[in-house]
């Protein structure tokens, strides 16, 4: 046993070290940071490894909407490893774009029929958020709808796994699921750990059968997230890190669609779908501000799709950005190729041709009485503010 | 009701976008990522945070070493908020660095006896790591040491929530535990999702009192964590983003540390603090390679502080690096600001007088015979390799 000595002791001397070119501008880090799920991505990552579909159980129900599942391959991925490990999966192919409460109380019912141990739900954001609020639903079958919205249910969901099959939503990564009410037609979120699937299948093939105008809107809701999840205050180093991933992944794509007819190569698409699981893990962090709860109304009431719906009000919030946070809206232009390049993109691919009346934006005052989202917008944002917006932009007058 | 309308459908020119110097070297995404630990990080976080004591249970059992705890102020914190919370803290102060299993299985009878619902452990690497065995064999006391040791219990661990308060093990944020056999003095680790804290709070202000040999011991491990794990098969996009994080910052107080003598102020102890969080975040996820379990014998043997013990191959590792995986390599220098100075920094932190027998270390080739570490190295790495590295750095001939 021979002792340990230390040497060179006393012979340190000056500092030789370059050290303060790279400590500036290292030290915001404050942070809470929780995101459970257990991602696996890649190609083929559900076929490589659909042995762990076991640790879940012997029944599952799988969630889809009509197509995309069918049409992406993954559908037939999932059936086939579910197969192949004894695992008796029913299908549910209900799920609408912009989901109905009562299509996730039917779900969740269908679980409980087949006795299903847990869910998979494969598809887009809709897809995805319904297949959260099945999983709850399902454990929990005498409760009420109120209960599930205010995230009251007696019983943790039962587990759920997660096939991605657009780039744009991140709701693979995210604790939120965001449903429309089947009374008011209004969409509304649920935010909570109990909506984290346990594991997440990204596969960014699945992303490559979406045709060019959903290509775009998921896009651009991607870019929302980030964007906005870049200025809100809870934005620590932790989470600035995933969207300088995420920022230009996404615009690459989005410049390509703004040149381009047609759809990226899947190189780019590739990106577009990862940028969109590092923009969601943004979005969880951080949420929204004032572009999605505002973006909801184009949804519901002109039948804009999310993403694109979103993005009609990201120029009104990088205006207020640059007045408020100069310093993190150039960091972000630098991280987007340019000031010019995200404006220009933003001016080919989002449109609307919408007009709004006075009385009916005052109508929609109420709506932003408890919004969070407005807080989190650089400068602050009231409903005076949203209702300003929406007349300068959908008035004539 | 306004029907939405699409402008522009085909106004779409050329690409008039310089995508390409943005995409390069983005899409080497295929990673699995899985860190369900709720962090919350930043000055006072667990006095702020007191409330979320109590999803854990009435009762618990603080795990701590002699003094790090009481000094850090971390205990105090911790008591002050179980008591504001009506919560029952029974103190186990019996964990000692390189803990045994022994005293593991201690503390999960102290935390039988006093009906702990939840472990909270408080203090650097050994007792984190400690709590996360004890945790486990609490809510199975009748399983003996090799079902744990062979992640073979029946129950899950009790809850466990880590107050890290030295800058380099990173045990706050992974599945790792890290534990001494008593019988054979040997190092061994378990991983598994069960050995995740459900909470870690991660306020630097704790690693204060840390002194100076301990300091550069454990930052020296956050390097070899942040180093090892950049070069590992399974270090894709996502976690080669956190080890640019940790480079820089565990560098920047590496190289005053070597260029002074006393501590650091309290912002290069900051960066410290958080590079070893990013860094555990690496390691948790890619492993880490052969100067770990080298270290360990010079810990076992010549009681060389773990971090310095794999520091003292990091040079030996880097020159491998530097040959089977320059550019990689070159990357990682450019993040620590150039090869010259993260040699020169090993050079003046790094010391050793060790000298072995070629007898003794042909005696230590049974340990590395299953070693997964090894393959983890950049060109791959053998029980041969690694007698004969040991042999030209400690043997006279």
């Amino acid at each position: 046993m021979i002792k340990y000595k230390r040497k060179h002791t006393s012979s340190i001397i000056g500092n030789m070290f370059p050290c303060t070119s790279i400590r500036k501008g290292l030290f915001a880090m404050d942070f809470t940071f929780h995101m459970p799920v257990k991602i696996i991505s890649g190609e083929g990552c559900v076929l490589k490894n659909g042995n762990l579909l076991r640790e879940f159980g012997r029944r599952c129900l799988i969630m889809t909407g009509r197509n995309a599942a069918k049409l992406s391959g993954a559908l037939d991925d999932v059936l086939k490893v579910s197969g192949e490990t004894g695992i008796e999966a029913t299908v549910f192919p209900e799920i609408s774009a912009n989901p109905l409460l009562s299509q996730c109380r039917n779900a969740a019912y269908t679980a409980e029929i087949c006795k299903a141990d847990f869910i998979i739900g494969i598809g887009g954001g809709s897809v995805m958020d319904a297949a959260k609020a099945a999983a709850w639903l399902a454990s929990n079958s005498s409760a009420d709808i109120k209960s599930l919205m205010e995230c009251q249910l007696r019983r943790p969901p039962l587990p759920l796994i997660l096939v991605g099959t657009t780039a744009g939503t991140g709701s693979e990564v995210s604790a939120a699921s965001v449903l429309t009410m089947d009374q008011t037609g209004h969409k509304r979120s649920i935010v909570h750990p109990h909506c984290y699937a346990k594991l997440a299948f990204a596969d960014p093939r699945y992303t490559h059968s979406t045709p060019r105008d959903q290509t775009v809107s998921t896009a651009l809701d991607a870019l929302s997230h980030a964007i906005e999840g870049w200025f809100a205050p809870s934005c620590g180093d932790v989470i600035t890190a995933f969207g300088e991933k995420a920022l230009p992944m996404i615009m690459d794509g989005l410049c390509w669609l703004a040149a381009h007819q047609g759809l990226p190569d899947s190189s780019r698409r590739e990106g577009l779908y990862y940028g969109s699981l590092w923009a969601g893990m943004v979005l969880n962090a951080t949420g929204t501000a004032f572009p999605h709860p505002l973006g909801y109304i184009l949804t519901e009431e002109y039948a804009v799709p999310h993403g694109m719906a979103c993005a009609v009000f990201l120029p009104a919030f990088l205006d207020r950005a640059e007045t408020n946070s100069p310093e993190r809206a150039g960091l972000l232009y630098s991280l987007c190729g340019g000031r010019d390049r995200i404006r220009t993109m933003l001016d080919r691919l989002v449109s609307y041709a919408i007009t709004m009346s006075a009385q009916q934006i005052e109508g929609y005052k109420p709506r932003w009485d408890k919004t969070p989202n407005f807080a989190r917008t650089p400068g602050g944002f009231t409903a005076d503010d949203a209702a300003e917006l929406l007349r300068s932009m959908f008035t004539d007058c």
